[in-house]
Formats: structure tokens, sequence, C-alpha cells
């Protein structure tokens, strides 16, 4: 099961693409709103327990200084994605990436692009697919999937402009 | 009294500083290493017992991916002073400043300069100085011997160059 | 009493946050418009007299080349909190922040995140409540008061969204 | 199995540190000199290879414009650890970072800290650790390892400064 | 012929201007979606055939972790111009520019402007140009209608305006 | 008399504030669409003649790669004041800003902030000023302005807020 | 007169090329160090008393969160150049840079490039030459030797390097 | 024949890679000293006379405000190669990468990385190959050498490494 967490239900615009990807997947998720900054002791209770409660993978949002990931990542051993959010505030969204990307040797937090969601559930996806087939499998459809998109748009492309 | 804490014994050749301020006006504080990725539980406890145990201000020093002195503001109510610390694979002290800084609405930290930790101490005293008379005049001679020195300073310029 | 200055009526709409945060605490303000560039000597003079004045701690505002947080610093003793202000020149507020944090050794500025305002009201309120058994226990609440809004907003984010 | 590769021998100094944490867990690995920009057709059927080779996860090392770990992920399903080296004519390694962080939707890079290659190195067996008991109490064994050097740290920091 | 590609059709708002150059110095062209990480072998293919298939330099559009450029002259030894576009989650285009830019010794892109792609197609034709007195004739009536343009507003300031 | 020369007209709805300056001040000045990259030669002439045709401060706005204040600086001995522009495809202005600013030994422009085209008029009177009396004194009325205006504003914030 | 400041006797090694400017053209100055943060006073002093005491230009150095330059330009009229001097704790370079040059509307601060004293020396000298002939001369001659400088060094790229 | 010319003969450590290049191809070249600042007019006519001269590509090196590539491209219709140099003062190298990418539409310069002489050279090579089979076919053989390169580091790294 993935966790997908986020310190603020503000996030869940950009974090829906993390669970939009669980679903089309058809992998088990769990959503919650987990604050560092506000719930520290909820965070820590969250990340102790994760993988008894079955957690594989967590995925957690966060912007400005962006604790989250990194802090969830202190305490338990399961692999953490950070999601940088562009917050409103946000110092072009360079804080929320630093301060999840930039972690000390020993603790890592696998860091996606800025407001990257739909690339954390992917990753979650691919590391759950590194011991099962099935999913393995999907992801390699997903690839062509990617690849008849660009096919459609070239042919697009194409067609729409006018002959050299 | 004043908590000083850092991620890591190395961050002391910056944080000493502060300890020195400390000294210089005899003011009482405690020091410790305490990891908010290595160590977060000790990290929460140290927060949630720092008033109790008779500090009134804590100074938290950490490079990168800061998370100490955000995360130990978001378990007490004491004023945190951030020192952002220039580590070694920083990324120019950006890294640790925004992670320190850039502080979502209720959970302030005061943050001073990269590698500021002089200030973090004179910060520190001066919030001390709030209530305290005697500290408050120390203050004011420390502000006297500021304009002494750069006094010293203009004579020698002034001396040391051919004159106009 | 916390002094609140900004340099200019159109920093209001970010400070007034700070101004609120006063209003929910209890706390006495004073709010006035100096500006270090348009009004040097005012701005000493408001520095000079306002530990007299009865003030604790001075919330100062300013954006681009932000000199008032700074330069009080440099005539008062008191504790001196700087919100760097994201003007309509701003080079995405990178001016603000810069000119505001990296003060010299021996005069701090307690800064707070890009348009922090709400942070500096409370970190104000913070320093008051190291000798104010009162307002600490307000903050107490306060932080108690955070922890029930996320729970608020875990619940809807659970509720709103399909059960994995 | 870890598959390291990395763009030029002279990202070994920094890449090793992946190296010896695989070491340190008897991780089975393999290294590799892989260029995106030098020998794109190796690179492509490295990819194309790596999960029928056995290999579990990846580890690309690359600095200036970090194609390697992007175009890698661009070929296979299996997750890819990025990490950004800081090369000689880097512009402060923001170029590695970003190049290897922005990946667009469809196909993540987990990305770690400007030359973290230690990171990289637990995070691939954090991913191990997703389904593997063992592998996952080894890694529980190295958080306390951490904490256990954070006390003995703090015991130097109490011992080997003045009292207060 | 020049060869014109973009990672996807959304670029094409930006790359059409490379078009209208092509289009104005009457210089054939060919116009393609070619993604790095959506079909990477294609990519592949594109840049292995297309000095065969008579193109004779290559105009490769991208934005954030921007790859295509790059990789596309991994393979050719066709001058390859780059377009760093800026696109949605970029942050601030710094990602793009950087992407395209630093690459390593042996595989150059003639990286232009954020979001330049007219300059992309100047570029090209002047490059046709070297070897083509025909083309370079036209870049030199283009220069001069530059400076034509530049005389009209000149005359329309100093009437728009009251005389000094 | 001051020169104010931009490299578009595009440039001038910033450009207009130093226009009003001079207007304000009653200093004549002469406006011209000069660019660097699109009319070298009239540049060259421009600077050549300037002093000759009694200018005395060259007033030099550009966007982007911004070289004609520094072009210009390179020809004439007069003080040329740059205002970096931000245009529409910049990189958040610092292309324009250090592309000003950061001339060579030998050469200086006087830089002032991003789009600051009034300051550039107040520095131009300012450097007229220093040989002319009456200018001077003008100057000084004008710092009294700007200081009742904040008193003004001083008034209004103190009414329109609640008493603390 | 030219009136030299900065804030600091250590500022002296980037400033003394400002001096050595102003002996090369032959031209008065006075030399002091007023720093705006230990010396709010002195610096207010100086800057009211500045024209009356015969200065015509200030160049004033600053590194870090460098205020000298703005505040001094918010009291005296005289025009004031600013140098920002990359400090040891300096982010880059980019706070004192960021402190001078983006002053707000109606206080201008002529800034030079990062350590660029030599170029607020010949600024300030081109100021003075508005008005005085000789001075321009001088600057004429200036330029001529910056080319000759430049004739020798092509000459000797061109011996110095194997014939084509 | 391809025109490499810089700034200032400081930068011939950097720029002598682009030299190198031209020998290692056996291609002509020619260079010069050519200071868009200090010798503005001999810039003009360096520009204005390339072609004619058998000038192909023009290589141009400068650091800081690095205007001599925009400035050589606004004159001449040979494709200009821009090298940013990172000079002593620089910010970080940013100042001269901007200075050179950001040109504005209609005049193009292409671009390599910070202190990339070495791909300049290439770049050029490439321009030359579009039309001279025989240089098409020396460029093959080079990518054919880099790939090479890389087979000796991977077996070095094979083999200088413990097996897994």
């Amino acid at each position: 099961m993935i966790g997908i967490i986020m310190g603020s239900i503000s996030d869940l615009k950009v974090m829906q693409e993390a669970v939009d990807v669980c679903n089309e997947f058809g992998v088990p998720y769990e959503i919650d709103i987990v604050s560092a900054h506000r719930t520290p002791l909820k965070m820590i209770e969250y990340a102790q327990s994760a993988r008894e409660r079955g957690i594989d993978v967590i995925i957690a949002g966060a912007g400005g200084a962006a604790h989250l990931p990194g802090m969830v990542a202190s305490v338990t051993t399961l692999p953490v994605i950070g999601v940088p959010v562009k917050s409103s505030n946000s110092i072009d969204g360079w804080d929320s990436v630093l301060s999840i990307l930039q972690m000390p040797g020993g603790v890592p937090v696998a860091t996606v692009a800025l407001n990257g969601a739909k690339n954390a559930g992917i990753l979650a996806i691919q590391i759950l697919g590194v011991a099962n087939k099935e999913i393995a499998d999907k992801l390699q459809d997903y690839k062509i999937s990617l690849e008849t998109k660009v096919a459609e748009m070239s042919q697009q492309a194409r067609e729409g402009l006018p002959p050299a």
C-alpha cells in the first residue's frame, strides 16, 4: 500500500495526481493530512507505524520550508518520496525543492520535480514493481502509452503545419 | 538559560560564536548535539521539556536541508533562533537558509545570516533583555563598543593612507 | 507593547497579519509608517525612543533593498523582527530577503519568511511569553488549535476521496 | 542487484559512497561507466537489458547537463536514483540538480542531494527492503547506529566546552 | 533542410517562431514531435538518420529537464541548436536553460535564449549561409530591416513625446 | 541635457518615469530609440557625439542581454546610467541586471534597480546638481516631499486601524 | 572632492582601487570608515554634512546586508556610488549586490559591479568631468590607454600562438 | 577559417581549448584580442570585415557583463559562438552566461557551457562540416574516439573495484 501525505489540504490540488496514478495502476493507497510543523507528534507516530500498518512506500508533499518528507524519512526505514509543492509565498519553489532534496548522509528522500506528484506516484509504482511482475508489466504498458501519445502529436504537428 | 543545539559536532566551529556571546554577557547556557534526522525522538523530547528545564530561548544551527530549528519550533512555544550553517555539500548555503527561513504561518523561526551564530547569540541576549534591565544595559554597552571599534578603524584608515 | 512599522502604507496588506496576531492574543501594539530611505531621521528617532516608550519588540516590514529592519536594529537594543515584503519590482523577493537576513555580526535581525508577517506576530508574542506565563499558556493553546485544524483537514481528505 | 553507473570515471570519487553502502549492507551491485552523451547506444542497451540481467534498482550519477539518470529512466521501468555530481565547470551544482530533478510527468527520477551518493545507496537498499525483511532489519540497525553516533557527539560537546 | 523537433506539441506555441523564420527565408524544413523521455528510440533513430535524410541543422526545443537537444547532439555530427522552453512547472526557466547549455566537453549544443525559437531559426539560417551566398545576402537584408524598424520606432518616440 | 535612450519603444512604458522626472525638475532632455543589437553603428555614433551635442548624462534602458548601457559607456566619457528592464522572456530580470551591472574594470555603468527608471532620472539630476546650486536645492525640496508623503501615510495608518 | 567610505577596514583591500583611481586622476578625496550598523549616527552626520564639507560625490562600499550606500543616499542629495563587496559569509555576493541595487523609487544608488571599486572611482571622475573639461580630457586619454593595452595583448596573443 | 576572439589575454587559458580543437581537426583559424568595452571600434571593424576576410564562424569568449559575442553578432551575418568565461569577480558565472545567452529576437548567439571553449571549437567544426564531407567524417571519427575513451574507463572501473 502507498501512503500519501501532505502538510495541508490545500496541497491536494497538486497531490491529487499521485492519487490518480494509484487508481490508474489499481494499487491501494491511504491518504492523510500530516503536518510536520502543526502536528509533529502525529507525524512521528505516522512514520513509526507505517511499515507495520502495511505501507510500502510513502509519498509526502510539502511547500516552503518543507520538512515533512525528510522528517518522516528520519523515523521510518521505508522509502520516502518527496514532492516539493510550490506554495503561495514560496520563493519560486526553490525553498521546497532545497528543503526536501538536500538531506544529509544517512537519511535519503527520493525527490521528484516541483509539483511533480504524478511522477511521485509512478516512482512509487516502480518501487512496488521491483518485486512484482504484474506491476512491472503494467509499467511497460504505460511506457508504450506514452509513446503512442507522442506518435499522435507527431502526426498532428505534421498535418497542422504547411509543408516545407 | 539559553539552549544551544546543532545537528552535528562539526557545526560547532560555526556555533561556537553563539557560545562566546553567552560567555561574554555572562548568561548561562546549555549545549547539546540534537539531530532532526538522526535523533528525531531526542529532538522532540528536547523541545517538549525545554521550557520546564528553564530554557528561555533556543538557538539551533543546521546545514543543508536544515530541519532542526523549524521542527524544534513546531514543538515548543519558546522563541527559536535558527542559524543556517554552510555545510560541505551545501548549494552555496541557499539550502540551509531557505529550509530555516521559509516556515509556514503559525510556526516562526527567527532566522539569522548564513553562519551568523554570533548574531544568534546577541539576539537571544536581546530577547532576555526585554524584561531584564541589567542585560539591556550590557547590550547598550556592547553597542558603544561597536562604535569604538569603528572609531579606531576610522583613525587607522585615515592615517594609513596618503593624504588627499 | 509591540511596535509594528513598515516602509510604506502599501506594505500594510502584508503586515496586517502581524496586527491580527496581536489582536488575537490581546497584546497591545502601535503601528506606524517609518521609511528608512524617505524618513531616515524619523527612523533613528523611532528606534532611539522605542524602549523608553514601552515597546518590547519591534516588527519591521520592508521590500526591495529593505534597510528598515537592519537600521532600526542598529540603533535599539530591543529585538527587531524583519519581514521581507515582496514588492512590485522585486527580483522574486530575493532582494528583501537578503537585505534583511544577511546582517553583519553584532546587529541581528530576527528574519521571518517572505511576506511572513503572521509569523512575525507570533514570534513577537513568543518573545513576550518568555517571561510571561499567561502569554505562554495562550501560545500553548494556539499550538493545539493548529493541531485541531489539521485533524479537521485530515478527516476532510479521507472522506472526500474514494477509499483505497 | 543494484546497478551503479556514472558518466565518467572522474565521478567515481563521489559515487564510491554508493558502492560503500552496498558493501556495508552486503547487497550485490554492478558498476559501469555509461555516458549519455558519449555512449548513447550503450546507455540505451544498458537500460533495456537491466531488469532481465537481474538489476532491481539503478543508481546513476552525472554532472553538468546531467542527462544520464533521466535517459535511463526513459527506457527502463526500474526505479532510477539520480545523483547530481558537482563537476568542475558546474554552475554551483545547479545544472546537475535541475537536469536530474525536473523530469516531465511520466518518467520519474528519484533525485538525492548534490553529491549525495551515500543517500542514493541507502535509498536503493530501502527499495530492496520494501519486500525483504532481512534488509529492513538491517536498515533499522543502521538508524540506531546513527543515533549512537549523535549520542557520542553529544557527550563530546558537553565535555569539551566550559560549563555554563 | 532544417529539422525542427520538440518534446511535445504544447511546445509548438514557442517553436512556431522558428518555423516562421524558415518560411520567411524560404528555407525548407521538416517538423516533428520527438520526446527524449517518451520516445527515446525514435529520438536515437531521428538523430542517426538526420544527415542522410538531408537535414543540415537541427533545432530542438524542450522544457524542464530538457534532454532532447543534448541527446540528439550525442548521436549526430550535425550542429544542434537548443531552445530552452519555459514550461508550466519550470523553476523560472532555469531548469531548461541549464539542462541544454551545460553540455560536457565533446558534445556541444548551440543554446539560444529562453523561448528564443526565433533566434534558433535565424542561427540555423546563418549556418546555412556560411557556404551559401544567396542566403548570406538575405541575412544582410534582414539586418537592414531590423535597422529600419528601429528608425521607425525612433521617429515615433521623438514625436510622441513633448519636446525637451 | 539628459540623453534618454532605450533599445525598443516597448521599453518606454518603463522608461517614461525617467522622462517624468526630467519634466518635474525642469531639466531638458532628449529621447531616442537606439538598439545595441539592431543599430550598432547608430549606437556608436550616438555615444561618440553625445558630449559635443550638449548631453551631460546618458540614461540607457535595456532588457535581456542588455548591452546598450555598457556599450555606450565604452565609447563616451560621460556618466552612463543603466536601467535593467524586465522584458517578456527575461529570466526574472536577472539577465538585464547582470548584463548591465557586471561591467569590467575601466568602463563603469551606474546601475539602478530593475525597472528603476525613476531613480535613473533622479540620479541624473543629482549628477547635474553637483555643480548646480539651483538643482541641488530642488533635490532638497524633493527629499522633503518624500518625507511629507510618509507623514501622510503614517497618519492614515494610525487612523485606519483600531487603537492598541 | 570625492568621499570614500566603507563599513569596515577589511573592505579596504577592495576599496583601495577607488583610492588609486583618484590618485591616478589627481582628484582630491577623503577616506573614512562609516558603518551603517555600528555607527548609524556618525553615518547620518557624515551624509548630512557631506555637501557643505565640499564633497561632490560619495563612494560607499559595503558587504552582506549592505545598507551604507542606500542610507547615505537617503540623507544627502549628492550622487552616491555603491560598491557591493563580497564579504566572507556572503551568499556569493548576491546579498550585497541586491541590498545596494534595489533601492526604492526616490532614492537612487549608482551601483557598480561586485567588488567594482575601480569603476566606482572612474564613475566618480566621470561625474566630476561633466562640468570640468580638464577631467573630461583625462578620461579621454584614459580610454585611449585602455585601447593601447588591448593592442599590446593582441600582438602578444598573435605571436604567442602557433600560426594557423 | 574560424575566427577566435576574446576580451582579454587572461581569457586565453580558457579559450585555448577552442584553438586546440582547430589544430586537432586541421582547420585554419585566426586569433585576436578584441574587447567590446575597451576597443569598441576595433570590434565593429572586426565584425564588419570578418566574412570578406574569409572567416566562416566566429568564436567569442568573454566574462562578466560579456557583450563581445552579442555585439559581434549584431554586426556580422556569420554564426557567432559565445563562450561565457568565469572571470575573477564574476557572480558564479551567471553574469557571463546570461549576458551572452539572452540575446533579443533577431540577433542570435550560439551559446555553449560556462568555460566551454572546447565545445565552441567542436560546434564551429560541425558548422563547417554541414557542407564539407571530409570534416563530417572527421567528426564521426571523433565521436567514435569518445566512445572508446568511455570503454576504457568502463574497464578500469570494473577492474579497479572489488567484485560484488
